[in-house]
């Protein structure tokens, strides 16, 4: 999987790439994420990739030219599936969004600064918006390192152990149950005795118990997702 | 305000700290972010933190003793507001989240790692539980990174345009209208006539409704809590 970056602060998103996960699929050959810096494409002298917006109000506007140029220049070598443009109002991103980008083969993210980029951009090249939450960032770059983090992790071989991931939270609509490790008591904190048990069924009817409960206390919303009823 | 994160890949929140607006809030004396390896805590003769989890399943657990002494080690030198930690069955995390920790003085942010924390720890040191989302990271430094990133720039004096922050989408649960900039005419995409009206009546109506009508066509969600309905 290859996941084009185009951003105007290639540096804010250096250091997640450069380490963990990420960087080790990046090392296996499982995943190449190329980040480039939308100045590049400018054709403005000063190397500007944003103006201000028509219209009153505040804040600057990305530009057509520069994200027009570094799109198709990517265009130019291979073909996408997606386009993807990182914006407080694109559509949420959730588990079942980056299982299905991470069948994908070539990603494009361009993310969002100042107060958004020009509309016609949107209309004219992107295929997907997507949102990382009902918040407001200062540009989507971080966005863009979330999307990629959640989607490359699911790549086979990414993960040492495999059924990790499937065991997360989010996959079957469940959050995971509490986990403990080592010691058993400390300062008066224990564990569950069931866990101590070396009772492989016993452990799995509570984990499974702690799940359902858990996300019925905590997320009334994803159970019934659970439940078929949503 | 001071927000210490915790975290065993601090090198993985490095860059986004150190650049743009969270960087010019720390310059300006308006924020100060302290990023702590929790390995520096840990008792284990090879500063391990993390253990395998009690009852069968994949995946570390990390464990009590390196996180206690990290969280004590901060109380006993400040009050804190909140010991929050990221995880993907927290509270939705969401700009009036943001709003309210923007209030705040103090915050701890634990990021979650491996397959999460020992149970315990939750039940005696985190005051709130936040998710970005309903996706699973790698860690929750990408996460803390997030919070981080929406509640500084929401401190007075960080974003140079006082009033940029107040026309964010999601403030009045309403999602922004389209943006455009010069030039008017590029390759054939006009922006729409209104914008070059200089009648500032016309655009604010046309901007108040291009948002209800995108909020009700992408977000309905949002748009009831537009109304007041939910």
């Amino acid at each position: 999987m290859r996941i084009d970056i185009i951003t105007v602060l290639p540096e804010i998103i250096e250091s997640p790439f450069s380490h963990s996960i990420i960087k080790r699929a990046q090392d296996k050959g499982l995943a190449e994420i190329h980040i480039h810096n939308l100045r590049d494409y400018s054709e403005d002298k000063h190397r500007r990739v944003d103006d201000y917006s028509f219209g009153k109000g505040a804040g600057m506007v990305m530009a057509i030219q520069p994200i027009e140029k570094a799109i198709e220049t990517l265009k130019a070598e291979r073909d996408y599936d997606e386009i993807i443009f990182t914006t407080p109002d694109g559509g949420v991103f959730d588990q079942q969004e980056a299982n299905k980008l991470s069948l994908k083969q070539n990603l494009i993210i361009l993310c969002g600064h100042y107060k958004g980029i020009d509309q016609r951009i949107r209309d004219t090249y992107i295929t997907k918006e997507i949102s990382v939450g009902d918040f407001v960032l200062t540009g989507g770059e971080l966005a863009a390192a979330i999307i990629t983090d959640a989607v490359v992790r699911l790549l086979p071989g990414v993960l040492s152990d495999e059924t990790s991931a499937l065991t997360d939270s989010f996959q079957d609509h469940l959050l995971s149950p509490p986990v403990y490790t080592r010691p058993a008591e400390y300062k008066g904190m224990k564990v569950p005795e069931v866990l101590l048990s070396g009772n492989d069924k016993l452990v799995d009817d509570w984990k499974h118990d702690q799940a359902i409960e858990r996300t019925k206390t905590l997320r009334p919303d994803l159970y019934k997702k659970y439940l078929g009823e949503d």
